[in-house]
């Protein structure tokens, strides 16, 4: 079987790298071309000695890689990936976002919370938002697929069992998330100098992160009723996962085990989401470096609040693995190719 | 002016050590004896090097300890306290518990949560709770004192503004801390090792710990109706520090504004706790090893909720700080007095 | 093609473990069974739970394992590995040691260090030590290998081309260790409690470590005389990896390039061992998770002194990977099977 | 008393940030200025939170820092310190500098390793070089005191009793040093970017680094011949501390007893640096946040080489702490004043 052509875009990023690593393994595709415009005709080696003798490919710019690709990753800053995705709708090859120009349906959301505008309007109405275990018939045709992100994605997979069953109290979420320090990418910063992140932690954008439009949006979608959360982030001293801790109300005669069977029932197909036993917390540590999520569940009976715990590599469920298990599902491939590391326990 | 005479029972772990530590640079007392079932006779330097050359004392038993201190800081597992309390309390001795034998007024909730019960209630009569900040005037002529609980003093320093102003909705007060792993103490456990806690992050006792009496009895001293929150700690892999994140809903026309003027004026007089500027969020790496306390808001106008942060050192003022500012204030010494280090940045 | 089945023995051990993890992504082997003392009757999954809804095998004992596999892994505290080693050479089973019992070719070695001695002389005489880029011609037709521990693989790799060459002075040699936690297994101790080990340093069986004699074999093997080392291992408050800074004095006219040429030569044909370009320095990041070993060289031109860095992920190159590595030679299968993970960047 | 005036000019960096923090709980002097050429005009807890409420003190210039001090504190780049070195000198004051431009008593010494010259000749005659364990007589009337450098305290305290006692070959120093981040500064670099840097580990400057030539000064005037060493550092993923382990043959018919009478009768009399007992190896987490140096000594009877190991907090004893040392002793106030700080446990 021929394998696939994909090219990255951004190559040199933390979202870049990953897919680029994680491609490296897939069954079924190669990497045709990457690209970085800072390190534009060096190797990624050089950057990153990890693949030294492994992976010597040149960067090269966009245009070649849109030219020599059939599926398109863009890691890209907000606001840059429109032009690259028109070329390659146009082109009729597959183009994946990573960034948010995609995510929100509302150019009203995207304006007031990124503070640019949709200049191509039909790609975005083209372009098709996806969770792989909430929105997986939404890729049929697709042929831009907007990634989510990782806070999103965690917070999603650990609410739609509750908020679908129509039983939560849905003005009453409140979500306090924590990430490790990839999620803030490889540019530098004093709240992610060594010294300053190590042995720290503290909440950051509290209340008014970026991500809060695409979660109420996928939240709203899922409830079919108008959602408005609380979300805080924090930013953990470790280098990657993301464990969000999710309060809603529920019904005083709601049980554990009603709810637990919601969440089976909602999972029971589902190779990446493993719902854990009574008793048990999700650790960030048990995902880590794979594309599983693990949620964990407790009702606290004395104030009737669910407390779900959900937790996902950022860089792999958050980020390059969900985009290519997206791809995977847009190509027809089986869904898990590339996505089968178990995670190491230590 | 003589120096009085301290002792610690339980010198070798976690908070007794510090208390010792903190007490060699005290300038009103002296340590007197100090204490250890499992190294008696042992030099506490021994177990802990860096004492090497500065701190060669003998650990010897609790009754000479209470023989020879005029002041005696007791840090045992929850169980342990009352019989030394008493021959404290008999002998006219100051007794500072650090445990959770004296920190709940209802013996029904000690029973439920500790699963033991109150064998000299006198005793309890006699003891005072007691954050400073909260609850100094109890203090006056106290011949034991209960010194809470890491969790609950972060909290109900956070919350207290707020609570006695009678505008919050005491009943959607969820609380998500975070703490450093000192707060498991000495004691070998699969959580604490290396391996299993470095890069990893999860909650645990998620809605049942034995914390959350205290933090409701507090609470709603100072609410003066009946609070019931949620709470859900988590294990932090750093060594120190406790961040609470807390949220409460308060009402529609309430500013953060007049929120923060409640907080400045509460804390007006007080040396240890530090409201932050608005925008700035509390982090944990600004207190620790020092006896203050970090607080900062944030309103979701969106949602009507305040966020409260508070963070702590876990070590000192949620365990050996507070006990040497209950002690001092006890005696009649400067409430500062040997509580001055100022926290390092780095 | 049929895979061939394997079982590991002390499953539930950090090696173990990992041997497992890497199993199951091996295309050529199926796990037949996996044993425990202290855990048979559980599932591998309740002691960790990252494998949950992945791998949900129950424990047995040796005695299955060996019964149903053709291949055996055994990681066990050293002096317990002869009978099942026995066992298995009797009914012509692969058996792969993970301890130390098969490593040491004198028996007065063994006895010196580790303080026991040999039961079966005719199974130590059967067994072969490998590091496969030195060693990996006495595979063939062997049925007990000793795999190689952790330090000794990255000190042999480093110096193995410079004492080949017969350019060094081996009375110098100074080897200087720092090895991640897990070096230590799972077992529970202070130095490796979490608040012990985070944020210290320190060396550990200074001058005196059991890994001693097994490096001074290899090396003098190589060396063609006998070399006698200062070695000093250090814990490293990080997870995984092993970096040895190796130091030994070279002829005044030797050069950094030439000593490069040698490294270059050597190694040319190894897929997993790869010589950092001049002025790079090994770092164990890049190599963690993966079989990959990197190699930097510095030449003090002041004091003629060589410095060799070498680097691998001390659970996969200096334990699990390599004993797979060394199963796939044995067994004829392609050298790089199920260990051809791309390290991560982060 | 009058509190002697005291000034730190740089005070936003990480020493300077630690003499202001150190100097605020000194008995005998006032902080009267400090200055700053990035944030002049800001106050120091804007910069650093952990100063809110404690120290308010707005940043100024370095022109009014030495107007108004008696006492001067450089913490500057190297090639800044000599034209306030001057000034101070011509005024009388006591100059301290934290940098390397007094250090090396040898201007080809200082050309060659850090590329400047030395403008005022006069100046380096009448600057003093002081380990106060090592050479606390030059103080007595200096004005211009270079304070050590980091690594150079931890190797030149660790050598000087066996190099002093002459039983040293001084041809085979070799010296492993690794450090914690703090030693890299505050300024941004990717190699101390959180997720680079942590869980990672890797020696830098290979036998290149500037402290070189100062660590063969010191030795040398210790050993009254000249001493070339191999030295080699590492970064290591913690805040603070270093630790050196270094290598030098002795006699063979020395042995360890003999060794640590010489370390005992060299440090009897001293505060500050505690030679540990045999068996123990020295760790960085006992002297962090501390002025401490720990020693311990280990002989390796095969290969007659003694193995140093020294730590010290890198912040403290080799740079702040050590600085306030200098102060103390060359203004006639009791050594240890401001530094009187009992090492934490965690």
């Amino acid at each position: 079987m021929n394998r696939i052509k994909v090219g990255v875009i951004g190559a040199t990023g933390y979202a870049g790298l990953e897919i680029v690593r994680l491609l490296l393994s897939h069954p079924n595709v190669e990497i045709a071309q990457i690209s970085s415009v800072s390190y534009e005709g060096k190797k990624l080696s050089e950057i990153y000695p990890q693949l030294t003798g492994i992976y010597e490919k040149v960067l090269t710019n966009d245009a070649v890689v849109v030219e020599e690709s059939q599926v398109v990753f863009a890691c890209l800053p907000h606001g840059h990936a429109e032009p690259i995705a028109k070329k390659c709708f146009d082109q009729g090859k597959l183009f994946i976002d990573m960034g948010a120009d995609f995510r929100l349906s509302k150019e009203e959301d995207y304006k007031q919370w990124y503070g640019g505008q949709y200049e191509e309007k039909g790609l975005h109405k083209a372009a098709v938002y996806c969770i792989p275990e909430l929105h997986r018939d939404r890729l049929k045709n697709a042929k831009i697929i907007a990634n989510p992100g990782c806070y999103p994605t965690s917070i999603s997979l650990g609410l739609a069992p509750v908020l679908k069953a129509g039983i939560a109290d849905v003005s009453t979420i409140v979500i306090d998330s924590k990430s490790g320090a990839t999620g803030a990418g490889r540019g530098l910063a004093l709240n992610t100098h060594y010294t300053e992140c190590n042995e720290g932690f503290s909440p950051y954008k509290v209340a008014s992160h970026r991500h809060t439009p695409e979660i109420e949006e996928v939240l709203s979608g899922i409830a079919k009723q108008e959602v408005t959360v609380t979300f805080v982030p924090h930013l953990l001293a470790v280098n990657r996962g993301i464990v969000s801790t999710m309060y809603v109300n529920v019904p005083p005669d709601a049980t554990e085990e009603t709810i637990r069977g919601l969440y089976e029932e909602f999972y029971k197909n589902e190779r990446f989401v493993k719902l854990l036993p009574a008793g048990a917390a999700a650790n960030l540590k048990n995902v880590k470096y794979s594309n599983y999520c693990h949620i964990s569940l407790h009702l606290d009976n004395r104030t009737h609040r669910l407390i779900v715990v959900c937790t996902i590599d950022n860089m792999v469920k958050g980020a390059a693995g969900q985009a290519i298990q997206n791809m995977n599902i847009a190509l027809g491939l089986e869904e898990a190719a590339g996505l089968t590391m178990v995670p190491p326990a230590f």
